[in-house]
């Protein structure tokens, strides 16, 4: 059976670029970049390219830093407990403003920071999904230290208004913080001209391999360590370089800049053709203005059918969805952005989440229709809470 | 010009056999594991094999945690900030024990959390290069939380008496973690038997990809946490797991393992052929007793010869030697090891490191016999220094 994946919020398939891009430097130029022989210094014509279009990518200046790290979840870590240390340990602020469907490496170290001493404001969203500027305003103080908001939503796709809100940060002297990873080959990403500080961001969701990402760090902001040790990354970043993910990443960055107008021509017209269909069922609710989305992602809500349901029969017919955030999806819990939204709890489990990439084919958007309202036929018909509506 | 690495303590060349394990998990197998449709699921089994590799290879039992990370960089802040988080910040402890030549990613953390008011006690090393248990003993103290050394050291090769000091540690109720970087597939290494609690290990050097590793953690120590997030690892470390890394890994771990007689052996008759050669020239030192080496590592001291301008030399004919870590390389710095074991500043400035793996053969082992005394030879005679003594 030809299997069809419409899972990429929570990893894509590797660019076959990519993969080519990296293959020298498994067996051949394998050396470490820190070392002052040819196996060493070989390397640093390449990761400089790498790196330069990390740069163009994100809209960096040179002066900014991008650490090369492992991924989102370690630059999230890295930028909170780093503000800790640089802001918050001294006593000079004592106060983080985050929202409340953050990834959980942003809220689960919120959480460790509050048993620290730490105030965290988790701004709530709207019916949207999505945090007003106005309700950060009203929490900001003297004392906010950083405020931390992602680009774009995981679960729903909602673009956040990051630009408006860095601006407030900095209006009441608090730095910005963006976690990027849903952004980034899905919307015009420009640190710059968003005026974030830091922004953290993942290889693999844009077709890099799993283990490698980024944290940009704009000139004079705090600079801020996780991992401490050796002069790797301007000793920002203790650890070996990961040449090939480096090398990697850089490229599928490239190319997904690249193919920026091809996702939001015709990628965005092959999820609005699928939503399109979805929308024909009864009882079903898409989250989020279709404008104000990445052009991937569809979090639909089907009255009467548990999600997971729903992911096993998609599962069985070739077809891969999601409840949500793979991050937490191995317990069976209801989709917290739902929850967060204000949806009651029953609609709150019933959440299926359907994200493309440019690997997505005509085809397989045509079969998922064909597909998809039948499997909530059969669902709903052995289902005893819709019956009983119905 | 065909190239010599003798380099393999910086890092090592991904075994061609591992690289084709990897090769289905970038295009075709690529989902999330922690998803729950076909593209996760059918991940299981192999990380499943990979672990039970990586267990069996360092002696973990099953009860213990072998958290999968990006290397022993991170593994060694995640050991050392961790346990400052679980019994130092609350004052049931203050004191922290390691040596003066661990790797910088321990030495760097412990500066850091001596400026948060954490005791750190460095341990001196002997003209072996080695810790003495003796030493260790006198600084333990009732308030020592955690004791962290070596189990080889990168520099010498030496081998430091783990299983003892971390008996000395656990009868003054502290706990023991050490940097098992050096060891794997160059001594047989076994946790439990070594009594140890935590371990860190990265994989690119025993020939898996650089940027994977995993820290071990004996059942019954404090968990310990560094990048907060996801449900990963069991919720001890976030962020999507680097399939390809952690299956490569595996295979490598059991390579090694298998190998290990081989370096036992094989790898140490040619070492100790080049070393022989080597200690022919006149004015020249190899630190650390034989016997108490790992079998692929010669730290050589060559009286008149900067180390850089040897590298040099040697890297022109296609050999690749280094004057110690790449991790602090581009400093062209005293060897710190040659200064920690007592030598002079001239002669700390004059070390070369020949590190050889499974990968090296007799024939490049004879060309490096032939080159390398040349090479002091030549330089020598327009060494002002070693004329001078001369």
């Amino acid at each position: 059976m030809e299997r069809i994946y419409l899972d990429n919020n929570a990893t894509t398939i590797v660019d076959p670029k990519v993969k080519e891009a990296m293959e020298p430097f498994w067996c051949q130029m394998y050396g470490n970049p820190n070392s002052l022989h040819s196996f060493g210094m070989e390397l640093r014509g390449e990761l400089g390219v790498a790196l330069d279009r990390l740069y163009a990518g994100i809209g960096a200046d040179d002066a900014d830093d991008i650490v090369i790290n492992a991924g989102a979840s370690e630059g999230n870590n890295t930028v909170l407990l780093g503000i800790y240390d640089a802001l918050i340990r001294n006593g000079q602020k004592d106060h983080i403003i985050t929202t409340s469907v953050e990834h959980p490496s942003v809220t689960a170290t919120c959480r460790h920071l509050e048993k620290l001493g730490v105030k965290v404001t988790y701004l709530p969203v709207n019916e949207q999904g999505v945090v007003s500027p106005g309700a950060l305003r009203e929490a900001m103080t003297e004392k906010t230290a950083l405020v931390s908001v992602m680009w774009a939503s995981n679960e729903t796709g909602m673009i956040f208004p990051i630009k408006e809100m860095a601006h407030i940060a900095h209006e009441y002297g608090a730095l910005f913080h963006t976690d990027g990873v849903q952004a980034i080959g899905k919307l015009p990403v420009n640190v710059r001209e968003a005026g974030v500080d830091y922004m953290s961001f993942s290889g693999h969701k844009f077709h890099a391999p799993k283990g490698i990402g980024g944290l940009y760090i704009k000139a004079g902001a705090p600079k801020v360590t996780l991992i401490h040790g050796g002069e790797q990354m301007g000793g920002l970043r203790a650890g070996t370089l990961n040449v090939p993910g480096i090398i990697g990443m850089g490229l599928a960055m490239e190319l997904a800049t690249d193919a920026l107008t091809y996702e939001l021509t015709e990628i965005r017209r092959m999820k609005d053709k699928l939503e399109d269909a979805l929308l024909k069922m009864p009882d079903v609710l898409v989250v989020g203005d279709r404008e104000g989305r990445v052009p991937n992602t569809i979090l639909i809500s089907i009255r009467g059918v548990e999600g997971e349901s729903m992911i096993w029969d998609l599962n069985k017919q070739g077809i891969a969805a999601s409840t949500g955030s793979a991050c937490a999806s191995e317990d069976l819990e209801a989709n917290p952005i739902l929850l967060a939204i204000g949806a009651d709890k029953e609609l709150a489990h019933t959440a299926v989440r359907l994200s493309l990439s440019r690997f997505s084919t005509e085809a397989e958007i045509d079969r998922v229709i064909e597909i998809f309202p039948k499997a909530v036929e059969r669902l709903r018909a052995i289902s005893s809470s819709y019956a009983k509506q119905g």
